[in-house]
C-alpha cells in the first residue's frame, strides 16, 4: 500500500451566503489550486465531490462533472460524488485516499460544498431532516437535535455532567473561530451568552448547536512519490478508520452517550499509524452539538469516560492544554455545511500541520486527527502527520 | 496492489414497483446473500450504496447506514453512498475495489438501489433533470433525451447510420430481456413496434429510450485471498476506467458522435488487463438511448468508428456475432433505476462467467465488461474474468 499526502487546501467563506452551489466551487477550488502553484488544473487526475443535497437544494445531481468543469478539470481515473450526511466530506477523501494508495491514481482533489440556505429558511430545516430514517424517526420528529439531546440527557444523568461543561465547549469554538476569516461567526461568545440563548432541544440552547451554513472546502491528496516534485512540505496521511453500530436510534448501544462505534474507529486509525491519543497536538472533532464533543473526547482516548465534561472545563482541550479541540472553531463556530465540513477539517489540519494557521497556530503541531459522525452511530476518523 | 474479485450477486424485480426504497434494498440484498451461503451480514466488513435521488424520492439521504441496519451488517471498515447520475452503480463498485485492492478491507457489499416511481409519474420525470446542468441546460429543456438525440442525429448525418439499425438495438435488448426473470419489458418487441411507437426526441421513438424504472442490484467484492475461502468461482476484476470529458454539451467534443472519454477508460481498462475488446465474450453497455449502444460499439473497439449500425444490423452483438452486448436486455430493456444499473450489469457478468445465467447464457463466457455513461461525456469500465 503506497503512502498517501496532502498538499494543497482552500476554504470559501462559510456563512449564510449569496452564492449558489457552482460559486462556492469555484472559491473553495481556486483557493485550494492557490495554495499549490506546481499543481494545474489539467494535472490533476480526479475529482471527488462530497455533497449531501445537492438535488433537493439547487435540483442537481451529477456534481462531481459539474464540479470538474467548472474548475477546469479533467478526470482521467476517478470522478464520484459521495454522501454519508455530515460525513460526507471525509468519506470522499477517503476514496480518494483508496484509489491512491492502491496505485491506481497519483493526484485527486477532493472537494465539499453545501448550499443549505436555499430556497427559504425553513426548507432548509427540513432538508435536515432527510439524515435521519424518514419512515422510522424523521417523520416523528426525531431528526437531529432531540436524538443528541438524548445522549447529553443521558450523560448528564450518569456522569453528572453538566450544562456549564457544554456550553464551555461552545464559547472555546466561538472564541477560536474569531480568529478564523472563512468561519460563520467571528465574535466569540461569553458563557453567560451561550447559556441565556433560546431552548432549541432540552438541554441545548442556540449556541450549542452548529448552525444551517452554506460553504464548501478542498484539498488536494497526492501519492507520497508525486508530493516530492510538488511540494516540500507534504502532510501525510498516516491511518484512517470507520465504523458503523446502526442508523436507527433503536439500533444503537441502549445508552446513548456511549458510541462504540467511534471509539472502534479511532482505534483502527491509531493502529494504523502506530500512535495513540496522546500523539495528537490537535483534533478537529464533530461539534455538531457541544454533547458530541465531549462524547468524543472520551471515545477518541483524549480522557476516561465520562470525563470529558471536566476536560473542557480545566481547559484540557484548549491552547496550552492536552490537545487543542477544534482551533478552527469547530462546526460551532465556522458553520456546518455538511459536505464541505470534512474537507475544511482536513484543510486545517493541512495548516496546522505546516505552521500556516496564523493566529490559530497551534504551536509546534506534528500529528492532528479528523473526526466526523453523521449520527450518533456512524464515526469516521483520519490522523494526519508531518512525517510518514 | 491486490486482486480483487465478486463472489456474489443478486438483483430485485425491476419495474413499475409497488414498494419502497426500503423494500427494494432488502429484495436485493437478501438475493444477494442467498447466492453465496458462506457469507453472513456481519462478516462484511462495508458497504457502499450506489444511488442519485434518494433526497427526492423518498425524502431520505445517508443511504448507506439505512441500508446497512436493513441488511443487517455492521460496517467496521467501509460505509458510503456514491452518486455519478446513471453510473452511480459502478462507481461505488469501484470505491470497494480500491479499498481492498489497497488492502484496506477483505469483504464489502455493493448495492444500487432507486426507487424513481414516485411520489408521481411527472415528478420522476421532472427529477431525471438533475442530472444534466440545471443552471445552463435542464432549465432550458436540455434534458438526457434531446443531448443523446443530438449525438444520434450527428451520427446519422456523418456515418449514414440509419432509424433501422437504432431500432435494431431495441429488438435485441427486448428481445433478450425476455429471457430475464427480473426485466421491466419480458414480452419482446418486433421492429415494426419499435418503429412504431411514438416520437420522444427526434429520431427516437418510445422503444428506443430506456424507461423509469425501480429496483435494486447487489454484488459482493472480496480480496483474492478471502474469496477462496468462499467460493470455488470467484470471478476477477481484471482492469477499470473511467474518464470525463466535460459535463456541458458546449464542453464536450464538438461531433456528439464521438465519444471520446469512452474510448480512454476502456483503453485503461484494457491495458490494466491485458486484453482488448477481440477478448471480450459479453458486453453490458449503457444503452440508456439506441444511440448509445451503437457509439458505445465503436468507442469500445468493437468495430471501427462510424460502422457501429452496420454492427448491429450484421447480427455481430448478439448471440453467435462477434460479441454478445446486453444479454440481459441492456438498459431498454431492463429498465434504467440508476444507482442500480451499474451493480445489475455487474450481476449479469458474474452470472454469466460462472454459466449460471439460464436461458440467456453466452456459451464458454470467460471475459466480459461493463459499461456506464452517465452523460454522452462522463464513461466508466470494469473488465470481468474467470482467471486472474
Amino acid at each position: 500500500m503506497r503512502r498517501v499526502t496532502l498538499v494543497g487546501a482552500g476554504v470559501s467563506r462559510f456563512g449564510v451566503r449569496k452564492a449558489t452551489l457552482r460559486d462556492l466551487i469555484w472559491e473553495a477550488g481556486k483557493a485550494c489550486f492557490d495554495s499549490v502553484p506546481t499543481v494545474k488544473p489539467r494535472d490533476l487526475q480526479g475529482l471527488v465531490v462530497g455533497s449531501v443535497m445537492p438535488e433537493r437544494t439547487a435540483f442537481q445531481s451529477h456534481l462531481a462533472p459539474l464540479a470538474a468543469e467548472a474548475l477546469g478539470i479533467r478526470p482521467d481515473r476517478l470522478s464520484a460524488r459521495t454522501e454519508h450526511m455530515c460525513a460526507s466530506g471525509t468519506v470522499g477523501i477517503r476514496y480518494a485516499y483508496a484509489f491512491i494508495a492502491a496505485g491506481l491514481a497519483d493526484l485527486v482533489m477532493v472537494l465539499g460544498v453545501e448550499k443549505l440556505n436555499t430556497p427559504a429558511g425553513e426548507e432548509a430545516i427540513l432538508n435536515m431532516g432527510t439524515g435521519v430514517d424518514r419512515e422510522w424517526e424523521a417523520a416523528y420528529g426525531l431528526t437531529a437535535p432531540p436524538s443528541f439531546a438524548l445522549a447529553a440527557q443521558a450523560h448528564m444523568a450518569r456522569y453528572g455532567t453538566t450544562e456549564e461543561q457544554m456550553a464551555l465547549v461552545s464559547v472555546k469554538n466561538h472564541n477560536h473561530a474569531a480568529k478564523n476569516p472563512y468561519a460563520h461567526f467571528q465574535k466569540g461568545a461569553t458563557l453567560e451568552q451561550v447559556l441565556c440563548s433560546r431552548m432549541i432541544s432540552t438541554p441545548f440552547r442556540l449556541f450549542m448547536c452548529s448552525p444551517i451554513t452554506d460553504g464548501a472546502a478542498a484539498v488536494i491528496l497526492a501519492s507520497e512519490e508525486r508530493a516530492r516534485d510538488l511540494t516540500d512540505r507534504p502532510v501525510f496521511i498516516l491511518g484512517t478508520g470507520q465504523a458503523v453500530d446502526g442508523f436507527t436510534l433503536t439500533s444503537l448501544h441502549p445508552d446513548y452517550a456511549h458510541w462504540p462505534a467511534l471509539r472502534r474507529a479511532a482505534e483502527h486509525a491509531y493502529g494504523m499509524a502506530g500512535l495513540g491519543p496522546d500523539d495528537m497536538d490537535l483534533a478537529e472533532v464533530h461539534d455538531c452539538f457541544a454533547i458530541a464533543e465531549i462524547i468524543a473526547y472520551e471515545e477518541l482516548g483524549f480522557c476516561g469516560k465520562g470525563e470529558g465534561g471536566r476536560f473542557v472545563e480545566k481547559g484540557l482541550a484548549d491552547y496550552g492544554g492536552k490537545v487543542v479541540v477544534n482551533p478552527r472553531g469547530g462546526l460551532i463556530g465556522c458553520g456546518h455545511p455538511l459536505g464541505a465540513t470534512g474537507t475544511a477539517q482536513a484543510a486545517e489540519v493541512f495548516w496546522q500541520l505546516r505552521g500556516e494557521a496564523g493566529p490559530r497556530q497551534v504551536p509546534g503541531a506534528r500529528v492532528g486527527l479528523t473526526h466526523n459522525n453523521s449520527g450518533m452511530g456512524e464515526h469516521v476518523v483520519v490522523l494526519y502527520g508531518t512525517d510518514a
